[in-house]
């Protein structure tokens, strides 16, 4: 839940959830420097999820947000283009039950991940972007998504711009990984900008799409140290394992509703 | 407040707040894998701390341990021995208002850190440790000690072995930085034994002083990266840092009364 | 090439090169404080190896050792027991070419791996161990690792102790990642060993393989923060990623021949 | 040493230094994807540097550029505004023989760190800037520079712009401590800029400084985790401690001359 701020908030959540019998097993609130609130509860127990909702909402304050997790697994579509690494690290992950989540296809621009896709009995769809006019590719991968009734797309590497009616319908539900520690280096070949400039660390970002290309609030990052000796073929190549570590941490937060969005900006409940 | 695990205790500890008109600024809350639950509540407020404690107690089961801590500066002690980094560090930031502590004292086996302190206007004893017959010296700490109604010893590599009775007395209250990454090299010259095994990285340890050596519950670590180039007094160099910062973090833990120990582990609600 | 360190061996060595026309790309040397020599150089050009160090050992004084590595891609036989997640790493960078060796087969002593391996058309051995008779299946393995003409036997996470005539056999070519940050926490079930001892850290070690139990000489370690929130089984999922990274890392190093071994410690021209 | 690559630069630059009768402690060199060729030797001996500078370039190919840096202390002059921690850092370093250069003074356009200086010995001289007319300020910076004779100079969080002139008076010798990870940040209240992107790490740069504003060569740079919890001032809190940090890094990177400059990059030979 998360809204303005109001003396008694945990106590009228907690007294609701305590009158239906349920269980609190973790509780984790904040209250933001501007007057914000924001609190995640896990509890257990038997009572009709609607029956809670209203009971909450009778009790709490106007303006307050209510959202209502069961636990299950998400439904979710990874989307890719030629690199390999973040897409292995999801589908080990997948096959041996490390990731709350159901991963129901893979959409590529490329064929040459096709094979990697297929050791995971996954069904892969080739949807090729005509650089002159992509509106029939995203078409496609609009169709595929909404057929899939996917939860969440997961950008895992890839190096296309989402349309914006595709960022819209899913908002706080595309999830994308960028090879720089942001907001260094948007947009294209982040190290090549990275060994331009001289850093001394490089980093990734996981993020939520929103419109403005890697803009959107920041879920999770990381950096890795390198040296004058790393050239962009060694940035590359350290960078892969910060990327995947980074995606497949920020996915968790968000795959475990761990994660409010507010003012551009998250709250993760880690 | 921490205790055995019941159903609703949230909602029955924020129903007294609420009820006595205070203001949550702040809850964390855990529950243990065996059960026990931990909760750090910052509240705001006109109430008589006695009137919600008794309050409280009433509504809670029993077991329950409640700690009511004003907002009020810890009085503290250091106690040195030859290295300055962790004593100047505290020095420091004491000086400009960044430690939540009044420093009364400093305590010393020798003389050489005296200019020093002396620098910050701080009282400076020296109280010298005859290695035959410690007795004599650890009377004359433990009498300085409760000269100055301290709340907190702070062992700022402090050389020696606290008598028990001392440690007893002040259980809970006797921090310690030691120079590794606990439980690794326990006892003396841990850089010396990180060489001769080869670590790759070294550390420190912040933690509560028991009367087993090194071996009390640990408040907080660190490490920094170290290659074959960094012989032992690189590592004397580089440790220096990780120490001061880990003291640093560890203290303003538990002087902002965010540590819980139970079962020879902190809960630290950071 | 290590040895005693005399003065001129950098001159000495470079002008053998240079006057074979060979081009240094790189050269890394130290000096140990005890005065031991090490120099690793990656040259180019066109030369017969044997003529090369007969005129390097004809300059040089005596009781230096030189290693002569052809840029070759080591065979790597992998050993493993029931944990997927260094075995899928490795995998992963095998097949597209991330690893600079060949994988000749995977060995275990549980089948329960057999279908990861079977994805990545490598041969899997399962060589069960009688836990009241080990000798027939560590005869069995060495029969297979020898067979393969091996360079390198890399555990896994093997959770057996490979045999003293193995291990001297492979000296200095038996890689194995240790889920703790060694020295600490030798030997089984590290990860509940750290939760006991409230750790604010965890770690993985890469090391050379030697008859004492977790004490061979470590190429590279890393660790992870934790918190007093998570249990064994968060250790576990944390430290899996720890784990599978340290490996990738010390093996790269040893893959590329970038690790001396002196007095149970490693240099690492990283 | 620096400059365009040749075949044989090693052994050339080791000849000479063994026919003079020196002896290498340390070797390291570096050749860039562009062919650019950078070395660092240490040695010691008897030897008229002069004599050998000549030496040196008898032998070695137009375009090399040496330097010849006895081991002696480099004198420093700091510059600060009010903020205490990266002065308090350097001055307890300094006091205790762990900076390996010597403070000859300390300019400030504010009297707030006086006292500070006044602890530790040292020359403060309070220098005014006057945001109409800046020119009168920096002539008497510039005159109080140069009457030291000083070798370097450290803007200790100094929170005005040199001018040009300076700047290149003292090019690659002056350096700057930036509170972000550049390039993210650059200019005014980089901590207000991060908590508006809603980054999940913060960090310090420590860089040579240029005519462009925070755009000069990087010299070393580190960061620091932090939640949606920390607001700014948090963040200033946590980010202090990587800056004095970074800086005190980047600083012994320069005075014990590990650093080469090129193409706006640096080599650091630590």
């Amino acid at each position: 839940m998360d809204g303005p701020d109001y003396k008694g908030l945990i106590f009228l959540v907690t007294r609701v959830l305590f009158e239906h019998g349920m269980n609190i097993s973790r509780n984790d609130e904040y209250v933001s420097p501007s007057g914000y609130f924001f609190m995640r509860t896990e509890f257990e127990g038997e009572a009709d999820p609607d029956v809670l909702l209203s009971a909450l909402y009778r009790e709490l304050p106007q303006g307050i947000r209510l959202r209502m997790n069961p636990k299950k697994k998400k439904q979710i579509v990874l989307m890719v283009t030629k690199e390999h690494h973040c897409l292995g690290e999801l589908l080990l992950r997948y096959a041996y039950n490390e990731l709350d989540a159901d991963i129901l296809a893979v959409i590529s621009n490329y064929q040459v991940l096709a094979p990697l896709v297929a050791k995971f009995d996954i069904p892969f769809h080739h949807v090729p972007v005509d650089p002159k006019d992509k509106t029939p590719a995203f078409d496609e991968v609009t169709r595929l998504v909404n057929e899939q009734q996917a939860d969440c797309i997961v950008l895992a590497r890839y190096m296309q711009i989402l349309p914006a009616s595709l960022c819209e319908e899913y908002a706080g539900r595309v999830i994308n990984i960028h090879h720089s520690f942001l907001p260094s280096f948007v947009g294209a070949r982040p190290y090549h900008q990275a060994a331009t400039r001289g850093v001394k660390l490089i980093g990734a970002t996981c993020h939520y799409v929103t419109e403005e290309l890697d803009a959107g609030p920041i879920i999770e990052q990381d950096v890795v140290r390198i040296s004058h000796r790393d050239n962009v073929e060694d940035m590359v190549r350290l960078g892969k394992d910060v990327e995947k570590m980074v995606l497949s941490r920020g996915l968790r937060y968000h795959l475990e509703d761990r994660v409010v969005v507010h003012d551009n900006k998250t709250v993760v409940f880690a």
